[in-house]
């Protein structure tokens, strides 16, 4: 006691260190964290899983015939795992097409260069005869907005680069990301005819980056591509050489309306609250370039291999479901459409936790919620550190169950490691070679472990 | 002050707080470690070197050509970057060559299959006749033990899968490793005629991997191969139907003595205390197999980066030292010597700090040094956490600069996620094109930081 006396803060350190891991969870805990990792570890079906969803389905594009086969798969794997009940949720969807290749050229005085572009999603086309004119570039919105009586009868060309010095390439993304969001949209009203955009791509090569541009209401729809990095900069340098420059493109891509499509959803039953929810997923819909191995087939994949887990090793106390979002990519009409039925059917939802930033090495959790709901989380982190996730910080949940915060719902977002994603995100490059089995596993249990922890522990 | 004593715990808590963010190092600290991270991500140099290490230069085990070559690329490149000296340090490595390419079959009553092998480093080859004869198979070298009266005259299979469940897969390989480094040599004693490995992989595939096997003293020498993870599975299943199957294997390779080689050394000269080092580096040598680019391309790379962002922000109190070591495969000859100048020559170091886990993200360093200098470095956590580096704990070095430790040496490891690792490790999948650019870009900052704070605050 003596000693105690005369170093109290060693006394409250260790109080703080057993609290921190001891009194605040049991044991128990850490061994079902530790029978979620050994089994996605060892004997995991999520890569074999994923292989499939890649090679045997491949690109499902919302309103694609890929699409639908990707849910009557995911139902049918649901199925398999004895839920308490697993169905289809229907929603009406967007149906953009991509058509025929696209093609696109500098056109000099010295000839013609061919250049890897893709038209960007819900874009309009061209038409067989493609836009050709005079290409005049700008750094950013910006620099356009500043030159904007430069810009009538021309093709635009935003090239503005990710600035690489940003360690998270999520926030690099937000920041470039506007020139494909809206870039297309401010060109339109400035008069331009077509507006190529530089890839959202941290690497240099020869890969164009889709992705959804946004073109608002009562604004000019301007035909829109995207143009790999290394050829942005050889266009660059070819205007730089020659303020005539002529650029040609042809896209064949249309908006053929609306058609049916679903939300696939499976549900263990709570055991004591069975009224209240926790909701978990990721996108089934991807882009059509490749097979949206990592975007976003590793959390379609990581969510259904959750469930799995946890179905096979523990009774939930909430009503836990799973859910294969449709339409992320080009209107998010699936997240709209769950959040908009949680609301008339008065579900009341305690966490939603969504898996759509790959399937790489799991670092942790963002979370979008109080103050109080962050702190609890956090109280759990020591039993993640086994497994290295250390990130559970404030931040964003997920596209899909965003419209769920109107309903004050906590969101989480599996946060794996960045560094990789936009070397590959909406490109061809994102096939299932790319992701590494144990990483996509490690995320699987993670998933697993977030979830049983909210449902044992609520928020 | 009354709400002080009331909650004396609250008052020690932020005084801890203060402590650990603000009082143990400067702002300064900060704006440092964040020009080491953006000069390494916007304009750095690893990249294009490491392509230029793997692509120009290529496979690089000690005694051959394209050693030779690595060593005059380094000490040239170290050059351009103006420290106070670059020299050669001279070592004699054991030159073993592998010859032709191995070739294997697995003979049984209803014909041949060829399976994908690789001779083991520093493994006696097989002449051209080859070895043949019946195979048995051992799940460990302690299951070979047991039944050691089955062994004589018979060629070896030691199959013992990688443990998946371990999180460190590190751990797993430390743990069946010892079938290729010690099996071949407790093989050889029972009486075996040859020895074929299961590879050392967590993926199911079709490459073999190789890695140094120690005979030890006066022990037969068995000739000694590796086989591919689906091959190995393969074997197995023939055996299981057929206890007479036999098997074929020749290798060409042969050690061929000694022949000198050398250690690149770069020196930038402390202002301070001059007679104190601080040494940091990665193996130049490489396997033979393919470009040795995570084994050890990145770790010469985040080395030679590193010392170039410290040579061009920083002036350095200690003598700091970068060093290619050589030989670190088989033999580890370079780092012997590096330590046994270092004590011929009086020179007190203060620490070492070796990258020779691949290019992959970093997560920390591990220590092995006394608790109060591990304590010391965790200090200095809070600058990491912008670059998400969370692991500092007692562990290990590296295997090149644990010859030191004698001289009572802090030793440090960089430690990159190694879920990745042992896919490609010592296997031709071990290649420029499976390094991420910004993934190794972080490790070199990381290594610059943590050799920016040693040298400023000490061990």
């Amino acid at each position: 006691m003596k000693q105690v006396k005369k170093h109290p803060f060693i006394l409250l350190f260790m109080v703080m260190m057993i609290t921190a891991n001891q009194l605040s969870f049991g044991q128990s805990d850490s061994v079902m964290l530790k029978k979620f990792f050994d089994e996605a570890l060892v004997e995991g079906e999520s890569y074999n899983n994923l292989r499939y969803l890649c090679k045997e389905i491949g690109p499902r594009l919302s309103g694609s015939e890929n699409a639908e086969k990707a849910v009557q798969w995911t139902k049918n794997l649901m199925r398999t795992y004895k839920l308490d009940s697993v169905w289809l949720q229907p929603v009406m969807v967007p149906k953009w097409v991509r058509g025929a290749k696209e093609s696109a050229k500098i056109i000099s005085s010295s000839g013609k260069i061919e250049v890897n572009v893709t038209a960007l999603g819900n874009s309009v086309g061209t038409g067989n005869k493609g836009v050709k004119g005079n290409i005049i570039e700008f750094s950013s919105i910006e620099d356009m907005k500043k030159r904007s009586d430069e810009v009538p009868g021309k093709i635009v060309f935003l090239n503005e680069p990710m600035d690489l010095s940003f360690f998270s390439t999520g926030k690099m993304y937000s920041q470039a990301g506007i020139i494909r969001f809206t870039g297309p949209q401010e060109a339109g009203k400035l008069g331009a005819i077509g507006v190529v955009v530089r890839s959202l791509s941290t690497s240099s090569d020869d890969f164009p980056h889709t992705g959804t541009t946004d073109y608002g209401e009562d604004t000019p729809k301007v035909p829109a591509i995207a143009i790999s990095t290394n050829d942005a900069d050889l266009l660059s340098q070819k205007i730089s050489q020659d303020t005539n420059l002529e650029f040609y493109f042809r896209t064949n891509c249309e908006m053929q309306g609306e058609v049916p499509s679903y939300n696939v959803v499976g549900q263990i039953n709570g055991g004591e609250f069975p009224d209240e929810y926790i909701v978990f997923g990721g996108h089934l819909d991807s882009w059509d370039l490749a097979e949206g191995a990592h975007d976003d087939g590793a959390g379609v994949i990581h969510s259904l291999e959750a469930m799995r887990l946890l179905k096979e090793n523990y009774q939930p106390k909430r009503s836990i479901r799973v859910v294969m979002f449709m339409n992320e990519e080009n209107g998010l009409a699936g997240g709209n459409e769950y959040a908009r039925l949680a609301q008339i059917n008065n579900e009341k939802h305690v966490a939603a936790l969504e898996s759509d930033s790959g399937g790489f090495l799991p670092l942790g959790f963002s979370i979008n919620a109080s103050e109080e709901v962050i702190e609890k989380i956090q109280s759990w982190t020591p039993l993640f550190k086994p497994y290295r996730l250390f990130v559970f910080e404030k931040g964003y949940g997920g596209a899909d169950i965003g419209p769920l915060k109107d309903q004050n719902v906590s969101l989480l977002g599996l946060e794996p490691s960045d560094q990789r994603y936009f070397d590959m995100h909406h490109s061809a490059k994102d096939v299932f070679e790319i992701v590494n089995r144990r990483e996509l596993e490690l995320g699987c249990a993670s998933m697993a472990s977030m979830i049983y922890l909210i449902d044992k522990y609520g928020l």
